[in-house]
C-alpha cells in the first residue's frame, strides 16, 4: 500500500510540478504572442522608418536637379528653371525641364509636366513594376520563367525621361544661336555658374544612393540590409567608372577638347550611376564598375550624336538618361549574376536579354509617340515656344519678376575691398580712387589699376576740358 | 503488482518528461526574458536612432534659413545674415533675423537671440508640451477632456516666431528708401540671389518633412511608423497647397502682378506647411491640402496688411510664419479627424476650437510683450539699429570684415570667354580687345561689342588727343 | 484496486496535459528560435541601414569640403577646385586640396590624392582601428592595459590630413603675392565668394555629427543609441566653443581684427569639432565644450604660427586639422571620463596620456616623412605646381576648359533692373539711360547715376566732337 502511496505522492508532486510548468508556459506563450505581434510592428516601423528616410533624401534629389539646371542655364533665364524644378514632382519631367531650358513656354510647362508625371510615366511604372502589369509577368518557356528586370528604373525613369527629353528638344528646336548659321556646327553656349551646376551634381550623386538604395522597398527582413548595402555600394561603384571613363577620355586630343573637365566628368558619373540602376541588386562590384564604364562611353556616343541631329539639350540630358538607361536595362541582362549572358550562358539568358530589349521598345515607342504628340500640338498651338523677343532678352524678367542677380541689389560704399559690381561703379564714380596697395602685384590689381587711371582720366575731362566740346549735352548728363 | 509497477514505470517515464520539459522551459523563460530585454533594448536605439537622423536633418534647416536669408539681402549685407545663422540656435531666433535684416545691429542680435532663445521661447514650449504646462493641461468639462493640440508647432514655434519677427521689424522701423517718402508707396528692394534664396527654401522644405515626422518622438511602439508617415505626407500636401494658392493667385492682375513668381510661390509652400504643422498627425490627406491652400491665402493676405502698415519684413517672416501659424492652430480645430468641428459638430469640438483660441492669444501676448518691451529698451540704448551710414554702406565690411564677393577676388587674364567681371576689366583695359566670333550673334556679345568700341575710342582719346585737353592733371592719373 | 485506478487515470490525464504542454512546447521553441534569428536579422538590419544612412550623410560632406574650398579661391580656379573634390576619395586627401589650392598641377592632384588615399591614410587606420594593429594593441604594465584611443579621428584623419597639409603648402611655396616681397608680411588674399564658403561650411558641420556619430559602428545593441547620441551632443558641444571661442577673440583688438568674423568663427566651429573627434563618446558635456574652446585657442595659434613661417595655406586646413587634431589626441587622455588624467590622477591615465602622445609622434613622422618625399619629388620633376602664367592668370580655362562664370552667359536685354553685370553693358551701350525712379535714394542707384551720367557724357563726346580727335582710329573701333 505504502507503494501506492508513494506513487500517489510521487503523482501528486508531478502535477504540481506540471501545473506549475503549464502557468509558466501560459505566460511564456502570452510573451511569445506579444513578441510575435511586437515583430510585425517593429518592421512596420522600420520599413515605413527606411522609406521616409530615403524618401527624404530623393526630395533633396529635386534641388540637386535645380542647381544643376540653375547654373547650366545663362542668368537671364535661372529663376525660370529654378520655379520649374520647385513644382516639378516626378523625375521623368524633371529630366524634360533640362532638355528644353531657356526658351520652352511656362504654360507649356505646366502642360507636359502634368501628362508626364500624371499619364505617361504612371503607365510605365505599372507596366513594369505593378505585379500584373506585362513586363513584369512576362512569360514562361516551359520551366522558365522570364520577367522584366529593372530594379531602379534604368528604362522606367531614366530611359523614359531621356526619351521625351530628345523628343521635346527636337520638336522645339535649338536655341538661337545654337548651331551656326552658316557653317552648321554647334556653338558653344555656357551655362552662367559651374558653381551653382556643381552643387546642384553633388546633391544628385548624393540623392542616387538613397534612390538605388530605397528600391529595394524594405529594410525589416532578413537579408534586407544586405541587399540594399549592395545596391549602394554597386551605385557608388557605376558612378565611379562613368566618371573615371568620362574624366579620360575628355582628356585625349583626338576623342574630348584635351581638358579635365568638371561637368563632362560630373555627367559621366550620373550616366554611370543611372546605368548601374536596372542592376545594382544582383551585379558583382566589378560588374557594376564596367557598366559604370560603358556607361560613360554611352554617353559621350549620344552627345556626340544628338549634336549631329542639330538637337539643342541644354543639360545633355538625354545623353545621360537615354545613353545611360538603354545601356543599364541591356546590361542587366549581361552581368546579372542571378540571369545575365555573361555568367549563364544559356536558354534562359537569352530570353532575358530578348524581354529586356522588348521593354525597352516598348518604353521606347510608347514614351517617344505621347511625347511627340504632346509636344507637337503644343507647337501647333504656339504655346510650346516663348517669342523671339522674350529667348533673346531672357524669360526671368518678363514672365516671373525676379532677376535672378538684380543689379541694384549689389555694391556698397566701402571702397576698393568690396563687391565685384560694387567696386567697380565706385571706380567709374571716383575721380581720384586710391588702390589698395595691399594686394598691388597679382594681375586684377594692375588690370584696375589700369582701368582706374583711364577712367580718372575720363572723368577729369569729363569735367574739364571735355566738357566744352559738347556744351549743349552738359543738363541732360546731370539727369 | 505489475500494475504498480506499471503505473510506477508510467510516472517515473512522465517524470523524466516533465523534467526535460522544465528544463527547456527554463531555457526558454531565459530566452523570452532576454528577448524582451532585447526589445526594450531595440526601442531604445531606434527612437534615439530616429530622433538622430531627424535632429540632423532639422540641424540642416539652419542652412535653409541661412541661404533664404543671403539670397533676399542685399549683397553688401550678406556676410552679416550669414553668420546670424550659423549662430543661431532656435528656430524662432532664426526668423525674427529674417525680418530686422540689412539693419539690426549685431549687439542687438546677440542679445535677443539669446532672450528667445533662452526664455520666451522655453516658457511655450513648456505651456503647450510639458505635461504640467497650462495649456497641455487644460481644462474638464464633464467627461470632456479639452487640451490645447500644436503638434509641430504652428503655434508654439511659428506664430510666435512670427510675432517676434513683427514687433521687432515695427519697432526697428523699415530699412532706408523701402517706402517713397512722398508718397508712402512701398518701394521693392530686391535681394541680390534669386538662386541662393531658392537653395535656402528647397533645404527649408526638406528639413520641415523631417522637422514635422520627428515631432512623434518615436519610431519603435505600434502604428509609429504609420503616424510619422502620416505626418510628412501631409506637410508635403500642406506645402503643395500653399505653393499652388500663391503661385495662381500671383500670376491673377488683379491680386497679384502677373508673374509667375518663384519667391511667392517658395514661401506660399512655406506657409502651407507652416499651417499644417499643428494638426498633420490627425487630419485627412484632403484636409492637409485645404489648409495648405487657406495658409497661402493667409499669408498674401498677412504680405499685404503689414505693408499698409508700413512695416518692413525684409524675408516676409511674418506672412509666412504668423500668418500660416495663427491658421494652423485654429485649423487643427476644425480639420482634426479626432476632435475637429467639421468633423464633429458638438460641444467637445466647440469647446476645443475655444482652447485653441485661448492657447493662441497667450502665444501672441506673451511673445508681443516680452518682444516689444526687449527691443524698445535695446532702441532707446541706441543699441538696435546700425548707423545711417553702416545701413547705406553695408554692413559686411566694417561689422565683420569680409565682402561677400570681394572685387580683387574676380576676373583673370584668359581674355573674352572669361569671369564676368575679369572680361569687363580687360576689355577696358585692352585697346584693342577682340571678340570671341564664336559666340558672336547673341545680344550679350553685341552690347559688348558696342561697349567695346565705346571703350577702345575712349582710350585712344585718353593716349592720344584728349590728353592735351587736360595736362595739368595728366599726374595725378598715373598714380 | 479503485486506487490504482484512480492513480491510473490520473496519470494518464497527467500524460495527456504533458504531451499537449510539451506540443505547446515545441511551437514556443521553435517560435523563440525563430525569434532569436529575427532578433539576429533585425540586429543587422539596423547596423547597416545605421551605416547607410550615415555614410550617405558623410558622402555629402565631401559636397562640404569642395563648396568651402571654392569660396575660399579666386573664381579664376574655382571649378579647379571643385573637380578635385568631385573625385576626392578620403577626407585626409580633401584636406590637403585646400592647403594647395589656386597652384597645385592638377597631375599632381591625382598623384598625390592616389598616394595619401592608397597608403599613407590607410595604413595610419590600420595602426590605430584594427585590432591587431600597433597603437590599439598598445602595452599592458601589470595589469594596466593601455590602447591608443581615437574614437572619431582627431589624430587618424584630421591630425594626419593637417601634416599632409602643411608639408604640401610649405614644399609648393606661397601663392604669388600672398607675402609682400619686401616686408614679407601676409597680404590677404581673399576668396571670391562668403556664400559658398558657408554653404560648404554648414554641410560640413551637419557631416560632422552623422561621421562622429557612425564612429561607433553600431545601433543594434544595448547602450549603441545612448552612445551614438552621446557623440553627436559632444560634437555638438565642441563645435560651439570652439565658434564662440573664435567669435569672440576675433573681436578683440589686440588678438583678432575687431571684427565678427563669419569665417574665422566657422573654422573655430571645425577645429573644435576636430578636437572632440577623439573623445566624443567618453567626455562629459561640459567636457567637451572645454575641449572645443580650447580647440579654438590651437587654431589661433596655428593660423599665426604658419604665416609667421610664411607658408601659405589658403584654406586654413594646417589650422582647424592640424590645430584641433593634435589637441583632440592630448584632450581625449585629459578628459576621458573612463581614464583622463583630470578624473583619474593616477599611474593608468598617466600611460594612457604617455601613449597617446607616442601615438601623436608616430602619426606625425610618418605622414610627415612620406608626404616631404611626395611632394619633394614631384617638385623635382616639375610636376607639383602650375606655370606662373597658369597662376597669374588662373587654372579654370586652360586645364578644364570651363570658367566657373563666363561672361558671355551674364546679362539680359530688360533694362534697369537687370542682372548685375547685364545692366552694367546696358548702362554703357546705351546713350541716354532712365534710371529706375522707384529705387531712387538708395546709394547705389546714387553711384549708377553719376556713373550713367559720365558714360553718357562720354558717348555723347564719342559720336561727337571728340571723334575729330581721333579720325584715324575710327574705323578700327568699328570692329
Amino acid at each position: 500500500m505504502s507503494s501506492i502511496q508513494a506513487i500517489t505522492n510521487q503523482v501528486l508532486e508531478l502535477e504540481k510540478l506540471l501545473n506549475s510548468s503549464r502557468a509558466r508556459l501560459d505566460l511564456i506563450e502570452h510573451n511569445s504572442n506579444a513578441s510575435i505581434q511586437w515583430q510585425h510592428n517593429t518592421e512596420e516601423n522600420a520599413d515605413i522608418f527606411f522609406l521616409i528616410m530615403m524618401a527624404n533624401t530623393i526630395f533633396l534629389m529635386q534641388g540637386g536637379f535645380a542647381f544643376l539646371e540653375a547654373g547650366s542655364v545663362r542668368s537671364k533665364n535661372t529663376t525660370n528653371i529654378l520655379i520649374k524644378n520647385l513644382l516639378d514632382a516626378s523625375t521623368a519631367a524633371t529630366i524634360v525641364s533640362g532638355a528644353v531650358a531657356e526658351r520652352c513656354d511656362f504654360v507649356a510647362y505646366l502642360v507636359y509636366s502634368s501628362c508626364i508625371t500624371g499619364f505617361i510615366y504612371p503607365v510605365l511604372t505599372h507596366w513594369a513594376w505593378s505585379s500584373d502589369g506585362w513586363l513584369a509577368v512576362g512569360f514562361t518557356d516551359g520551366p522558365i520563367e522570364i520577367t522584366y528586370s529593372d530594379f531602379a528604373g534604368s528604362g522606367i525613369v531614366h530611359c523614359a525621361g531621356g526619351v521625351a527629353a530628345f523628343v521635346a528638344a527636337a520638336v522645339m528646336g535649338p536655341r538661337i544661336g545654337r548651331f551656326d548659321k552658316e557653317t552648321g556646327n554647334p556653338v558653344d553656349i555656357k551655362g552662367h555658374s559651374v558653381p551653382f551646376a556643381a552643387l546642384g551634381g553633388f546633391i544628385l550623386l548624393f540623392g542616387f544612393l538613397a534612390f538605388n538604395g530605397s528600391s529595394h522597398g524594405a529594410i525589416s527582413s532578413a537579408g534586407d540590409g544586405v541587399a540594399v548595402a549592395t545596391a549602394v555600394k554597386n551605385t557608388v561603384l557605376g558612378g565611379t567608372g562613368g566618371a573615371f571613363l568620362t574624366l579620360t577620355l575628355n582628356r585625349l586630343k583626338w576623342i574630348g577638347d584635351s581638358t579635365w573637365s568638371f561637368l563632362t566628368t560630373l555627367n559621366g558619373c550620373l550616366a554611370g550611376m543611372v546605368a548601374v540602376c536596372a542592376s545594382c541588386n544582383q551585379i558583382t562590384t566589378y560588374g557594376a564598375f564596367i557598366i559604370g564604364i560603358i556607361g560613360g562611353v554611352m554617353y559621350m556616343i549620344t552627345t556626340w550624336t544628338i549634336l549631329k541631329l542639330k538637337v539643342d539639350d541644354p543639360l545633355d540630358a538625354t545623353a545621360v538618361h537615354f545613353g545611360g538607361g538603354v545601356w543599364g536595362v541591356i546590361a542587366c541582362a549581361l552581368f546579372s549574376t542571378e540571369f545575365g549572358v555573361l555568367y549563364h550562358w544559356d536558354k534562359r539568358s537569352a530570353l532575358q536579354l530578348a524581354w529586356q530589349l522588348a521593354g525597352l521598345s516598348a518604353i521606347i515607342t510608347w514614351t517617344a509617340t505621347l511625347s511627340f504628340v504632346m509636344f507637337y500640338t503644343l507647337k501647333k498651338v504656339s504655346l510650346l515656344r516663348v517669342s523671339f523677343e522674350f529667348e533673346m532678352k531672357g524669360l526671368d524678367i518678363p514672365k516671373h519678376g525676379e532677376p535672378a542677380y538684380p543689379a541694384e541689389s549689389y555694391g556698397h560704399g566701402w571702397g576698393e575691398t568690396g563687391d565685384a559690381l560694387g567696386s567697380m561703379v565706385e571706380k567709374l564714380r571716383n575721380k581720384s580712387p586710391t588702390i589698395n596697395t595691399k594686394t598691388s602685384g597679382s594681375p586684377e590689381v594692375d588690370s584696375l589699376n589700369k582701368l582706374n587711371s583711364s577712367v580718372s582720366t575720363i572723368n577729369t575731362m569729363v569735367q574739364n576740358g571735355s566738357t566744352e566740346t559738347v556744351p549743349e549735352k552738359q543738363e541732360q548728363t546731370k539727369i
